[in-house]
């Protein structure tokens, strides 16, 4: 991957293809940012299937601030896709470094452990990102037009997948961490993150059967 | 969208715009689709990075076949997404239709509940498939090269909330139907599919914590 070519600029297809080859960027963490990506712009769509309607006025403000904080996330999220690809490609660089003298074994190893700690920093930013936008999909599938409640219920769906593939990069790399505090910091979080996932997707199901009963 | 138009042939970006926008379609069920093309296609990634290596020669052959199967569901979802979007657009139609006479009133309502019944049906199959799908998911997480297990997770956690959308839009679309038979017998399938994708979610999880303990 060039670093001037946005991931998000490619077509969806395209997108997939390289995602199902054995380049080893883009991966789960793309992914996760794209799911993060895509539950915002379905909280925005149904944000705006709502707003503007006399049916609904009574959710016309907390709908107009949910199209506006969902929007901003999506492009935020559409930039992390690429900082992902390049946190891991950096890591796969500091593995081509030089070792032959004692200095440039310590060079290489602490490029290796910059790197790894990127790669697992910015999952992390992805999947605290993707909970605190699950609040949103909740609000817009038990608030929003009732027509639009299943792409609420999808918002949360796709943020929820957003954190556990963000999560389960974390992990991976926070595993080749040597700063054993460091590392029992980040999966402390993921273990936070993941059982407030957990909770949001149920919350939504909730919102969504009433939805559908009432 | 216009009939021609591929919704895998718009960048990514383009996708989530339109996806964003208060067009009623794509949505959630077009979401659903390209959540399963991009699980399987992380299947194809996984099963790439341990296909021709000594050290995974004893699952080659599981591999070269999750290979296989992932390619030809990915190209499969990506129809799947435009099926998902006419669908819906010829239950819009179908509501436009003149409603004068007793006869125009009574082919309305036919080809307003045909509509809803093929709106239930794309995203039903589409749901079967993803969770399909995790099953090799979760052999990819388990058997396939081990720096890929995060890649493996996330293709479990793209198919999960690739059910998930699909089962939310069988059930909105499902509600409509005046035949109580047929959604009664559409929503005891969900139901299964729903379980049954809580359960491999977990079992991928399981796997995935082994492959990073090990």
């Amino acid at each position: 991957m060039g670093r001037d070519a946005r991931l998000v600029d490619r077509t969806v297809e395209g997108f997939l293809d390289v995602l199902a080859s054995d380049a080893p960027t883009p991966g789960g963490g793309a992914v996760a940012a794209i799911e993060g990506a895509t539950g915002a712009a379905l909280i925005a769509m149904v944000g705006r299937l709502t707003v503007g309607r006399e049916a609904f006025a009574d959710v016309e403000e907390r709908m107009q601030a949910l199209i506006e904080t969902a929007l901003t996330a999506q492009q935020e999220m559409e930039t992390f896709a690429d900082r992902d690809a390049h946190a891991f490609d950096s890591v796969m660089e500091a593995f081509k470094m030089a070792k032959e003298t004692d200095e440039q074994k310590a060079a290489r190893s602490a490029a290796i452990q910059a790197g790894y700690l990127a790669a697992a920093s910015v999952p992390q930013e992805v999947a605290r990102r993707c909970v605190e936008l699950m609040e949103l999909a909740e609000d817009a599938t038990a608030m929003g037009n009732p027509q639009a409640a299943s792409d609420g219920m999808s918002a949360a769906a796709s943020l929820y997948a957003g954190a556990l593939c963000a999560i389960a990069n974390v992990e991976i790399n926070a595993a080749a961490l040597k700063d054993e505090a460091t590392r029992a910091a980040m999966l402390d979080e993921t273990a936070t993150l993941r059982s407030r996932a957990d909770h949001l997707l149920r919350e939504s199901q909730t919102a969504f059967q009433l939805r559908l009963s009432s």
